[in-house]
């Protein structure tokens, strides 16, 4: 990707991750709507390529994707209980809009950050915790129907709708990650379910890196680690996108912290 | 089904096929946002159990949906070329109204108007006109992830998931209805699409009939006639619903109009 990339929500957890790694690697454009402090931006990247902006401003979004030739559109707000009014408001009209800003633009790719709450109503007293240990097979690979778990989920997983009618509406490339429990260093400690979905931050950038460089149409996947406990079936982000995980939170499992 | 119904979207094509078979068979509330005329509002419907409200009146449609049993839930910018900012309101926000209403009021069942735009884009260059006629064996089944064709149809696949939210969460009973083409009398003439998905008034009223009386959790079913050409498969609605659909777009085969 020799044109420039866009990473909304540059300042999030997943925008820090990805950075941390990838920092050199691509020409990077960094939009969020808070101004960044200066130890949030790679030192490669000029003042002029940091944008301050709400997803939601339709005029603002195009500026900054004009040129662009991928996006990574992480931003929205995070928060599993955010309310409906926020997550109308900055995931799904904010979404719209920069899917529509890419299109105009004629970008390439976008690779849209979704969530494992999109699909974590599968998680039923019945199956828990039984899915969240290595022995259970229970699998979600990313063809099954939504099932949010709150209202964030259910913009995440509009989200992912919205992406699979730019794609094949106006042919733009989408992938959606459904991110699972992202971390730095460690997996959290003594939470099976944070466990069976962890993603540690160098396979975030893994899998973001394989998302602006391998070729798809229309792609949902899975985002974590390649852990031991998981119900997410990861093969497809493997297959098609490349992506090659080195973490395991199994690795964690004998630590002081986790007993 | 002996608390009332609400009927939102009252005097809109769908609402009306409805009120023209069933207006003695429930204890209708009609809400349009519009005043409705006399001739859209059945005898048996008395005055006060009209509402004009839009649904993105949260306290409006908390007082419409007070003490009804069911909802039938219709309104919404019905234009497959609705723009944006009209389906983020109309369709998606007041769905979301709707469906916070009747958890809040305790409702037992929902009834949502979803569409064939949510699937539209399954309707692919390879597989028209094939997928519209008799021999070919190609179906939707309401499992498939939806494939929206327009803005509108993102506005009603995020219905769907906001029902599977509020069903999962709170219990409530919802089924979606995607449906199809519906006009009055006969099929759309000289269209295959249309008379694929042809649904009759008699069988639109039928079908949501079995919406008010059927025992459910979350479903997502094709609202058609039996028609002889289709690439929907109504036999989820058949079997879960009791839907028993009495017209076929093929006897309408060799009408001159149809020539």
């Amino acid at each position: 990707m020799d044109d420039p990339v866009l990473l909304t929500g540059a300042g999030g957890r997943v925008g820090q991750a990805i950075l941390r790694d990838l920092a050199d690697d691509y020409d990077w454009r960094l939009l969020d709507r808070e101004p960044l402090p200066r130890e949030k931006i790679p030192e490669s990247v000029d003042a002029d390529a940091v944008y301050v902006a709400d997803v939601t401003d339709d005029e603002a979004v195009a500026e900054a994707v004009d040129g662009v030739g991928a996006i990574i559109h992480l931003a929205g707000d995070p928060r599993p209980e955010a309310p409906w009014d926020s997550v109308l408001r900055n995931n799904i009209d904010g979404t719209q809009t920069v899917f529509e800003a890419a299109v105009e633009a004629d970008v390439d790719k976008v690779a849209f950050a979704s969530s494992n709450h999109a699909v974590g109503a599968f998680e039923t007293d019945e199956r828990t915790p039984d899915m969240y240990r290595p022995h259970d097979d229970y699998r979600l690979d990313g063809t099954e129907l939504p099932r949010p778990s709150n209202l964030y989920g259910v913009s995440k997983a509009t989200g992912e709708t919205l992406g699979r009618y730019y794609h094949d509406h106006y042919d733009l490339s989408v992938v959606c990650v459904r991110i699972g429990n992202l971390t730095r260093g460690h997996p959290p400690w003594n939470y099976e379910r944070g466990q069976a979905m962890w993603l540690s931050y160098r396979d975030c950038a893994r899998l973001f890196d394989c998302c602006l460089t391998a070729d798809y149409g229309y792609e949902i996947v899975y985002g974590i680690s390649d852990n031991e406990r998981k119900y997410y079936d990861i093969s497809r982000a493997r297959e098609v996108l490349g992506y090659e995980p080195v973490d395991n939170s199994k690795e964690f499992e004998d630590h002081p912290k986790n007993q």
